[in-house]
């Protein structure tokens, strides 16, 4: 191993780290300290008091938030990054997977910061900050979820999420039915998984939670549509219950209406070795492989041939390629060159720093140059699709 | 006049100062920095570009966050911060009316910053955030705010907002209804105004917006109330209306059920003479002297008897009173003396500074001390009631 560093890993007070039920961010985060903390890094997870962590953990909040029926966490979430701050000079790295806020308050430390960035990028709300603080080292979980994002960005890296291929049991066999999994919304498109489903005369089993921001829509749009012998609407699932949901399925359905920067449910498929059937939008065509871990389509009639297709292709190939490019130890790998590649700027003779702002993409040429001394390559940062 | 300051007033980006339509905050800041102006001292505005202000203005969002759609203002109001961070030093007095964030971004100048608190303050959301940051100097905008809040809050003082008296008209008759003006929802409690309408055989206006958070109660609990001949709901008025049916209204009812934090519409109809019938939550016992600029009842059957025995207070008592209490000047005037009182403890000797962190509440003959000798009293800073 390389010389341990010194890792602080400020988590959403949202949710328990690992989350109880869901909790996209604070899984992958635990996933990653876990993974850090197992190749003998020291790392400290800023989080609440609930999580359960190898690392060491300054608990910043008594309960999760939701939980405690906090709805506004700004107070909190400051709070948290007070503390961090006081700490910061224990640590060779800070990063954050809180959005915004780090920004603010940790500019004059972009040395040693980053911040993944985990939610859409699309919408103009947050524009102004990033403009403002354009010097802090930003990583994106997809090559899409750039896209929107102005050009004075100090992008350090793309680094898909991984999952811990202990947690996930592969089912060699698959079951006959197709899954949606997830949240009833209308981006997620519940409407054409079953439309798919009865088009192709295949049973579905949509395991999926209801917001009551999505009452209305659940009651009005798709609750008329479950009265089908094909359909079978199961409702919330929890963790535990999710793999073999995924492992008895044929394919997972993902017929999405915007912008995922992720989508952490295509891995856990592909992890059970379930071929995922998706629209192109989105973090989708990185993540997919087509026609080796799923099928993409751009219409409910191409779905309709491509659910049976998917049951001919190798769940063997679907998992390899989840180990080959989602697993946790390569996700934490990943995440090590990053914070190599920032330190190595940070001591960089002034000639080779960037400039104040990072205005301009960072030049190839010193990032290879960069990336050749602290002897890993600028490859392993990015996603290869 | 004293010594001119240069004072920053940072205004929320919600809406433009003053505000187009609704906007509580933005019409006090706009008011408070026409005053300052007034008295010749140097304000700089932050707030959106759409302001119209004798304040040099720092524009900083290109329209009001609320009309552009932008939904999370978190993003613009750090980009404005930070604006206002870059020219700190340009500043005697940096006075925030944005609630939360300054207390993390401007910790370190705490002895030029103030903030006022414009919102309730009765919920846990924010408390872990004024216990990490207990340097940031406040000032409550009632007593009744303050009590929720633990002990280590460094307070400056209480200064209850003010009106122009200019834009208000007095309108000595009043008229033969009962007024209701504002916002319907539940707090609001526009069914016991209603209820106090019938019960004493007035007429009563409504004079409310319905936002869409509120349009089921408006919809099942209200609307089928409003079918009765003493009762007539005229829906959502604009700034250049208030005046006219504040003051052809015989008394105003604030029925309320929440902790209401100040309540602008309460000295706006006393600015026009007519009393206030409220019930006696959060602020409403300090705005409201008792039997002189209105009454206050406990029960939906005092509020009845109250309604007519309003009809015979003296008008030109409740104007009196808002020109004692409520006036633009006299806000200016307190925030005058807070911007000073907090320059004299900056200036002060060590061993009269707050101890950091301010856990304890500040000695009063300190207060006085240095109130002496900067030429005020503390008793301008905090409301008499």
């Amino acid at each position: 191993m390389d010389v341990p560093m010194r890792i602080a890993l400020v988590a959403p007070l949202a949710e328990a780290v690992p989350p109880k039920f869901y909790g996209g961010t604070e899984r992958v985060v635990w996933w990653l300290a876990e993974e850090l903390v197992r190749q003998g890094h020291r790392v400290v997870l800023f989080a609440s008091a609930e999580s359960d962590t190898g690392a060491e953990l300054i608990a910043c909040a008594p309960q999760s938030l939701r939980l405690a029926g906090i709805r506004d966490h700004l107070g909190s979430t400051l709070a948290m990054l007070r503390e961090a701050r006081r700490r910061a000079a224990q640590f060779d790295i800070i990063h954050f997977h809180v959005d915004l806020l780090p920004h603010a308050l940790f500019h004059d430390l972009s040395h040693k910061c980053l911040v993944t960035l985990h939610g859409r990028l699309d919408l103009p709300d947050a524009l102004p900050l990033y403009q403002a603080y354009p010097e802090m080292p930003l990583v994106s979980i997809s090559n899409a979820q750039r896209r929107p994002m102005p050009p004075c960005i100090n992008w350090l890296a793309t680094i898909p999420h991984g999952l811990r291929s202990r947690g996930c049991s592969f089912n060699p066999n698959g079951g006959g039915y197709l899954a949606f999994l997830g949240r009833i919304s209308p981006e997620k498109r519940p409407d054409r998984a079953i439309e798919i489903a009865k088009r192709a005369g295949l049973p579905l089993k949509i395991a999926a939670k209801v917001d009551a921001a999505d009452m209305v829509y659940f009651k009005t749009e798709i609750e008329p549509l479950l009265d089908h012998p094909l359909i079978d609407f199961i409702g919330e699932i929890g963790d535990s219950q999710k793999a073999e949901f995924l492992g008895r399925a044929s394919a997972l359905l993902f017929p999405i209406d915007w912008p995922e920067p992720f989508g952490l449910v295509m891995i856990e498929a592909m992890s059970a070795g379930t071929p995922v059937i998706g629209w192109p939008n989105g973090s989708v065509p990185e993540v997919v492989t087509d026609g080796v871990s799923g099928l993409i389509v751009n219409s409910i009639e191409a779905a309709a041939k491509a659910v049976h297709q998917a049951r001919c292709m190798d769940r063997h190939e679907v998992r390899a390629e989840f180990e080959r490019r989602f697993t946790v130890e390569r996700m934490a790998g990943a995440y090590l060159a990053a914070y190599r590649l920032l330190l190595a700027r940070a001591d960089a003779p002034s000639s080779l720093i960037a400039p104040s702002g990072a205005s301009e993409p960072m030049p190839e040429v010193w990032e290879e140059d960069v990336a050749e001394r602290i002897g890993s390559t600028i490859n392993e940062l990015v996603t290869e699709s």
